[in-house]
């Protein structure tokens, strides 16, 4: 079983989707299984994360933009690929050291998640985008 | 089918449980399929990595070490989430550079693991803990 | 269904194979499904990323290069597995920043990839190198 979400970005930072994942698990029926998470773009990526403290997710976007500076940085002058902008090749190379996909158990009906976890999708650009995740539940 | 791993640790590292997942493969019968691992913790991740040298595994924690400091490191000053310890900020961007879930095929009823591949649990806590990784293994 | 593909590198960088990736799915027959790709080695890891500008590739390699040098560099002194050449310890770390297995949805009979994604092999070692990469597909 698959769908896709659509998830409207507005900016750097998490946008928790765990609800909507959970959702197309319980509608599915399936009880216990597998569901795997896939972005279908290289400038955004996939986390899971704590859903507590929102101080989390602010410390999390600003480590990656420390450590990923805009291309007009100047630390950053020996990047080619800069033609879409100076959070374009940042956005990619955040992209390679997260995940394009997750793959979480499915137990009892809802996704198999830690009590402090949350499914997000994490944008790396800076302009208002919408982001599509292929889901699929297998058994 | 589905088990749950419970991993104790004592400290940040590289704990190996490559042998507990290939006997949970071997006792279900199923010779060709998927497992998936997945970690139900923000603060500690799940890593494929050389299971020959112990330096290998020293030198991923120590490289982890210096590119994430403690949050008590003055580079760090400038984080937020601090309020579960010097270690806990660190820890969830440790967890996002790595994986929180693994897909390993299973192939002649073994995980296809290549020659010098184990699979470990990456703590990156300071304290005790026993962390929970959930194997879902499909066909 | 599994099979192995054979990925001959020749130093570091992005070595695409989507198009065999492709195929297998296609001489599969199956429409709706999931592959996992799955690599046996600790020193090159998976990718998806943009296909579209090799500039992009390009800094990806030069970004990994920049954040974990060559253990013969002065910064990376305290390495302590060097045994195996100045490139080898950096790999392994470069391993773990990146992906070991990739799962990809499957739908009409292609892997669900967006527009502008690659599937890659990231080889981290100098020398030239056959990289075995296991793909299961099921539903």
């Amino acid at each position: 079983m698959q769908t896709v979400f659509h998830i409207q970005t507005s900016g750097p930072g998490l946008h928790e989707f765990t609800d909507e994942a959970a959702r197309f698990v319980r509608d599915s029926g399936i009880r216990e299984g597998l569901m795997t998470l896939f972005v279908q773009h290289t400038s955004c990526s996939l986390l899971v994360q704590e859903n507590a403290d929102p101080d989390v997710r602010r410390d999390l976007q600003e480590f990656f933009r420390r450590m990923v500076p805009s291309s007009d940085d100047p630390s950053m002058g020996w990047l080619l690929h800069t033609d879409e902008g100076p959070d374009d090749m940042p956005a990619h190379i955040k992209s390679a050291l997260t995940a394009v996909s997750l793959s979480i158990p499915v137990s009892a009906g809802r996704p198999a998640l830690g009590t402090w976890q949350g499914i997000y999708l994490f944008e790396h650009r800076h302009g208002a985008h919408v982001r599509r995740v292929v889901a699929h539940l297998g058994t």
